[in-house]
């Protein structure tokens, strides 16, 4: 029993590992894709039968891909280590709860449309590009917080003095943090800034400081991180390669070591030869 | 007598001191801060009652730990020494005065409002990102004043030519300012143009000239000395961390001295040993 | 024969490497962008005649000078190596062929739009531009990749959900996604929010959050790839002249290896003496 | 005569190179500049007496500065050296011409607007941030040309498609050129691109493409021009003050071959040494 196990396990191994599988793998998850896209055109009414069995092959194939890459880990735990993998497993399994209820119809169908994010864990250039995202994330917490505060500020000080003016754009203090959001990308915001100069001529003062601050602190923050993040992996990058000027200043940087070392040891010589002289 | 003080001081410097009384501070500004938001809900009127004892126990909170920390220190003149402090002691002292007027509500609920900026003094992380911020507004002084000619400038001509086709857009050189910033913040600038346009068909020049002149200025500028400052920044982190490439550089130039004067020793012996040879 | 061929050649050569003529052809290309220009006012068709005449005569210089050019070659099929060839070739073949279906004018037109192109063929700077353009596109590719994947999730999402809120901007995926985009540029896309959240109140977490994404993603990116690729130009360009920190750091690392040999012999003569004393 | 001539001219050129006066005049223009401003409030009517003579009295003033300036040059010529000696009296002088005709009232008006520009010539900081600006112009003139064939042939090709839907926008190709930067700066693109879909449904191509190629060309080059002209600047400003890793990575340079030297020298030595003992 047990070798056949292992049998089928290195089979599923090479599988899995296998060039054409993957390929075919990604072509399902785009497949899946256009069916989804293909659900909400109007004329696709005609062909449900055929969308819907389209649909649970998808969804049993992805079961079977699933089954193949749990099956090929020596230890299923292993399986469960990889963040994307987990993440695999959440969708295939989700969309194989039936669904009778209409009202969940809705959460059937955006289920779906998260497979496509499937592609990122399929693609390691994606992979890779998601987790230089990420590694700039922790950074921007802070300036996220500091804007959120010069927000809440703003938004506190628009609520109490413009609620009069209109309380569709000023009636609390979240209402008033959308409308700040609308004036910080610059959409229609003259349109609200002369709505309140009517009544408080001297209240552009209030947007164009908040404009000034927020492009400020934006502007300095995200073109600093995201240079400083950018020189790191290129410095890492160009080590790594052993290409490029960071590269050539480390390699001195050891050699320069090594000729100290040498230095020494001819210096020590030399002091021994004068003694020996005298 | 002094003795008591003493100890009562010491205990009030290790209660500042301590994470957890830190963090119920924060705690208590967020409170704050969300108290300020609650109030601009029409439904809060009904919790009128809750909400200003709330308030008024935020205030005697303020007010206890900014005498913890005033009486922390050795001498009561440090303390007054760091600006940060100098703004809450401000914003607690102001909130203490009592408003009966109800012209003044206004203002204490502004003042209010600026308490949640005590959450910038009290997190180290951001007290960094402002200083940081802080650092780059000298270099920017100039170019803003250089941008303040280019709209003044504008906004003359613009007002001496258009004023009698729009004199609600460019009635005086104040409101012809405020209408080119909102053409350089691109807010329905056709609008603008189109209607000049019609009077002058070749005015479309005064606006691309001024469009292509401040986003070149501005787009030069910023990015240069964000650019500049996080450079400077960067390299003096490295040198501190002693990593990178600024780093090893630096280190190299000081190796390069050492060695320099290594090298002198030994041409030195090398020339005494010749000498003695002859 | 062959003689008189050859010495035509060579003359033809000549020709085409002649600063004289290639300013001539230049002003040629602008000549008929100009001619096309013209063609767009109204006022143009009462010279509709000279017109067609100067049209003939720029179709009839550019066969020439492509003969030219092509005769210049030693051998015909070295001048369909470089793709500016075969693009000059194909715009200058097209525009020969006779049209007389009134509905192949627009082509006609069109193809007579693309000789401004030749501009870019023609002047070398431009070339160089576009080259470097052309480098950093794929690195972009799979961030184009990924920005696609978030337009389409969220396309799906939007199109489910709001179908029924306004069919005209959600109706099916690429009409939603066609919105996005619109979002995406912040043009009037509180318009559309405002329209959504009558029905769907918290319908703005889908606008904000699909603003943080692709901003955050093509910032990210955009940036950093650009800064990458004139990066490494700069420090190529700085190599290839010879000056600059990096031209600096690769001679400082060349000179080192010689200094790292030096060392090695002045060290094993050191050893030769010592043995030698002994 | 001569020795008070000279005596004049010193006494002239020490007024000129004080700190006080130079403050003056800058206040002086400052003055001229609110002068400008307040004559667009139509308060400013009842006033016409006063500001006509401040008028007449700054232009007085700058007459005597500007002779001044020129007297306290040993030679005239040179005081024409500089481009903006030239321009301040090109000014000066055109403000001077009397101006009886009504017509001519405009450009009166206008040439004292640009007496403000005579801050940018007065204050230094200014004047080296516009030449840090007009340094990055060359580069720049080929992005901009490129940029120009772009707008040029997709504004062809929008006058010949879209002259039908509406000729207010793509009449002729200026017209369709000025709409394409309209569609360039997000300003109520889309209007300009449903209305054209309702004719030719696959038009959102042309919108697409061309937001993606000028965004693109705009966003490498400018970036790209940016911070190769910041690096360098700041580059040769490491050099000149010594300090920052150019400047250590130049000073290696120096110091290595002064090494490579030191290491030849006593290579020889060393030569020699062992010739000797043999």
């Amino acid at each position: 029993m047990k070798r056949y196990w292992n049998l089928l396990q290195e089979r599923l191994e090479r599988l899995r590992a296998n060039k054409v599988f993957e390929t075919f793998v990604i072509g399902v998850i785009i497949a899946s894709a256009l069916l989804i896209g293909a659900k909400t055109y109007e004329e696709a009414s005609r062909f449900d039968r055929i969308l819907h069995w389209l649909d649970l092959g998808v969804t049993l194939f992805f079961l079977f891909e699933i089954i193949v890459r749990m099956a090929a880990e020596k230890r299923l735990l292993n399986f469960f280590r990889s963040g994307w993998n987990i993440f695999d497993f959440v969708i295939v399994v989700a969309s194989l709860v039936p669904i009778n209820d209409s009202e969940m119809v809705l959460v059937a169908r955006l289920l779906r449309v998260f497979r496509v994010l499937r592609l990122v864990s399929m693609i390691p250039e994606l992979r890779i590009l998601l987790a230089a995202l990420v590694k700039s994330i922790p950074r921007m917490g802070y300036v996220a917080l500091l804007m959120f505060i010069i927000f809440y500020i703003y938004a506190a000080i628009g609520s109490f003095m413009f609620n009069a003016v209109d309380p569709v754009l000023w009636g609390n203090i979240s209402i008033a943090m959308l409308t700040l959001f609308r004036v910080a990308t610059f959409e229609d915001w003259t349109d609200v800034m002369y709505a309140t100069m009517e009544v408080y001529p001297y209240s552009w003062v209030f947007y164009l400081t908040f404009i000034f601050l927020t492009a400020f602190v934006f502007l300095n923050m995200m073109i600093g991180i995201v240079l400083d993040v950018m020189q790191k992996e290129s410095e890492a990058e160009q080590l790594e390669s052993g290409q490029g000027e960071a590269a050539e200043v480390h390699w001195m940087r050891e050699r320069m070591v090594q000729m100290g070392e040498q230095l020494d040891r001819m210096e020590r010589q030399l002091e021994q030869s004068a003694r020996r002289q005298d």
